[in-house]
């Protein structure tokens, strides 16, 4: 598949001139067409149907943003190296039928394990180092002179993290809310080998969901209670499952997950994933991030296993949360009671009559910058440091107290917990190519549907000559000016022709013949069935339509 | 304008609340569905219009690639840095008003003037260091353990270079083919301090188009060789002149280039930008890159005075040529001869009486990998080196011959000329806000041309009750699902929603209020006029689709 992948442009080997570079693939005309066919669709489906909000950040990020995240300490593989040759491995790789599970495994006991067993560069037999942790995420540096650190983003995610309150402004501070990005997220993967499903640069659609950390129900959750998925949770037997079911009896943790794993499911079904090779698996406990009350991964049976397309999780608070903590800005929703209550709580009293000699013609400034820092902040200090007009004071205790005071509140602020749905574009798009492809005897036909074809329908005249091919010219413009993906072709024989198209995934073909000049017909191909109908050429873009949403060739009226 | 643009959700400055990185910035929901508008216009315009195939390559790239394209040794600039505040400047800005063209200085010269002129540190006074070059590409490593050199790419155009041997294979080995990508690109800029317009990750839209270089004609150019331009030769007088005139007098260097540079003309036009302040400004020869026969930028006059948005460059054979020569992958087309032509040419002539001896069993293998060395490669060579299964074979001189033969030749092999149109999105994107605002009193508006526009209607009920709200959402959800981008609101005064529309360049909006309930119509609101009519509510879609293409709202039919 992947030779037919390169032949006809859907993927070629990045930077193949200069020997190319492992994990990076580029996208030919017919691979981008397809990506962004699926990019679309699913567009459609969050920001269109879900009212999520599409946003674009930028690739570099700083520092700062991954010592919140916890990249920068924890997004790790192990690797080794061959002292002879200098191929690297991922450790955990090579210790693999060593060990249940040797990605659990610290650098001692995956470097006890593998010199125990003798292992030894598959390529030159020479020996390897101990194993090291390597940071999966490009480094680099922002401006001249030392610069400043930075990354490539390891995902999109963390885009909307950074700008919820933006995001929650632009809403009209209301939740749920939910934002969107796709594009490009970045791994330095030690030694990628799995085509597109373990890049180094690859693509993704990220959604997350902003929502009220006591209320994960979820309004729409009811037109789908009742459709039946393939499930396998992390206890119990794998079964296909009514989604209130799986609901109720806790397999899926709330109504605002499972709602989610419904839309990653329909998503699958429209682009023309095979449900009989399609499964939603629950992390298990120890797989699943410590904060996250619960994971699902879309799985694909493909020629590499069952393989993890997208992953739909309920991470609670712990992103919006970290970046608190690490920048010290405000990412809360504020929610408003239904009548104001009256609390006591802790705040900071500025004691004015101290602050007016010390601080003269600054003292209300002074005093206003202290009232400002949080109580849990001031008390039991011996003195506090604020910035009045750029320059830094610091304020002596006598200034201040903090006491517990009574308060009519209209409301509090809560830090929103957050359902992400986080789809891997390349695997997605390697699926779909997977399970479309079909061979019988020599003839390859990819099936993709129309949704997601990239070339939609194909236009040739029998012969290039005695004005066939202006007629087909003129059919192939109009369906083009009508904006379906449409390849026109006049070489080789009819049959090669078609063969093309199956390959490439074109659901239709449409011919012109000598018949089309005396009584206006044209011969309508099926790619799937191979049939073929004659229908009324000013008919041709109403069958096209029909075939591409799925009509069956022999539903097009003949007569008309 | 940059507030309005952060506080309706266009761009934000990106990490914020980690204090910001300079020439970052974020697309809100707006700003990314404004740049998605842009895109996709140009992307019909070059790929449906002209036939141009879209491809998608990684942005990460290997050192070699810059080496040929020649970033690695001359994409910089000169940086000089504060010795005591650490502040960093780029050199031939300090040196504005100081010289001429400072940018055309070596480091010694610019160093020598900034110190006579007693230069210092704008921020604290202090000194500065000498003027150092910074190359401007980020710089990253693959892979672990030593890893590979790579950069983040600084244009989108490499990989369309790298790939001409599989673009032109998927057009069928036909000249003339182009290719586009649309796609993030990185400049490591010393200081950016002019918001979009100089940025440090930048979204490109790059079309290059291989041509023969012997027939720079272009068979549309008859279409638009009447239109007329404002052109600024880099000799002789601004001038609006005739395209067909300018080819004529060799103002603009041959039609092909002409053609692109009207297609640039009217995708500005199209998307919105004001005919009266743009101009296409022809690069000064001294400007130009030695290479390129002619160069014309797309200039708009925006707040920071005319700015490039566009370059449209004849750039000769130089790009794929330069990865021949280091790649030595053969990315030639081949012309084939309308008859055989008979041509004497020099060959590597095989000895093989002297080879068989000596090689033995491998001779033939060694012949044939002789006979493909190039004949000048060959010519005078003592020995020559060939790998046979991998094995490096040194092969004396007695084994080979250079001769002259008489051939019979199908055809020959031509490296490709360039065209390059490269568009800068944010650029482009900051001219249209720039062209868009207008302010009168207090009231802004974006007059955003109904096609870019990220919010194409808004829809209100007068008072959210007494059911004009359930009618103002059935409204909003019939545009939605017919593909308009709505914005439905029922909060504050209609006037307030009006000027919040006008804001974000809604260029048109609809509101139900009690006539709606008994005559069935609804009020339509154009912005740019801000008058209204009634129409009826059946005929919504209808209007809203005249109003994004430009009628006048007096031209809708109030009776129907």
């Amino acid at each position: 598949m992947l030779s037919l992948c390169k032949r006809r442009g859907f993927l070629w080997p990045a930077y193949d001139i200069y020997g190319g570079v492992g994990g990076l693939y580029d996208y030919g005309p017919l691979g981008a067409a397809l990506k962004a066919n699926i990019e679309n669709h699913w567009r459609k489906l969050y920001v269109a149907g879900e009212g999520f909000q599409e946003i674009s950040c930028p690739i570099v990020a700083p520092e700062p943003v991954f010592k919140a995240s916890g990249h920068l300490d924890a997004f790790s593989d192990m690797f080794v190296e061959c002292t002879s040759c200098g191929e690297t491995y991922r450790g955990d790789h090579l210790a693999k039928g060593l060990h249940d599970n040797p990605a659990t495994l610290s650098e001692a006991q995956l470097g006890k394990l593998l010199a125990d067993n003798g292992v030894k560069c598959e390529k030159c037999k020479g020996e390897l180092t101990s194993p090291r942790r390597f940071n999966l995420m490009f480094k680099t540096s922002v401006g001249a002179g030392k610069g400043k650190v930075a990354y490539l983003r390891p995902e999109t995610a963390q885009g909307m993290f950074v700008n919820f309150s933006q995001i929650y402004r632009h809403a009209r501070e209301k939740l749920p809310v939910g934002a969107v990005q796709i594009g490009r997220a970045f791994r330095n993967e030690i030694s990628p080998r799995q085509g597109l499903i373990r890049l180094r640069e690859f693509n993704q659609m990220e959604a997350e969901l902003f929502i009220h950390p006591d209320d994960k129900r979820w309004p729409r959750f009811k037109h789908v209670k009742n459709e039946k998925l393939p499930l396998v949770p992390n206890s119990g037997k794998p079964q296909t499952m009514p989604l209130g079911e799986a609901v109720e009896k806790g397999v899926i943790v709330n109504e605002v997950l499972a709602y989610f794993v419904w839309l990653t499911y329909k998503f699958a079904l429209d682009v023309g994933l095979d449900p009989a090779r399609l499964r939603f698996r629950q992390h298990e406990r120890t797989e699943m991030a410590h904060y996250a009350s619960d994971c699902w991964d879309l799985e694909a049976e493909i020629g590499y296993g069952w393989t993890e397309l997208v992953g739909v999780a309920d991470r609670g608070s712990y992103d919006v949360q970290a970046h608190i903590d690490h920048s010290s800005a405000d990412l809360t929703a504020f929610e408003r009671f239904d009548e104001p209550k009256e609390v006591e709580q802790e705040v900071v009293k500025v004691k004015f009559d101290a602050l007016g000699p010390l601080f003269k013609g600054k003292a209300k400034a002074v005093g206003d910058a202290l009232g400002k820092i949080p109580p849990g902040a001031a008390k039991g200090k011996k003195e506090l440091n604020v910035e009045v007009d750029g320059q830094k004071i610091t304020v002596p205790a006598t200034c201040f107290e903090v006491i517990r005071r009574k308060e009519k509140l209209s409301g509090r602020k809560i830090v929103p917990h957050v359902i992400e749905p986080s789809y891997g574009v390349d695997r997605i798009l390697y699926a779909l190519l997977d399970h479309a492809y079909t061979k019988k005897e020599d003839h390859v036909t990819l099936r993709l549907k129309g949704l997601v074809a990239p070339v939609k329908v194909g236009v040739f005249p029998l012969m290039a000559k005695d004005g066939l091919d202006e007629i087909a010219l003129e059919i192939f413009e109009s369906l083009s000016a009508a904006g379906f993906a449409a390849h026109y072709d006049d070489s080789g024989s009819i049959g090669r022709r078609y063969a093309r198209m199956d390959e490439i995934g074109s659901p239709c073909c449409v011919t012109v013949d000598y018949d089309t000049k005396t009584d206006g017909t044209v011969t309508i191909r099926d790619r799937d069935s191979s049939e073929q109908v004659r229908i009324k050429r000013e008919n041709v873009q109403k069958a096209v339509e029909a075939l591409l949403s799925g009509s069956a060739l022999k539903s097009l009226d003949k007569r008309s």
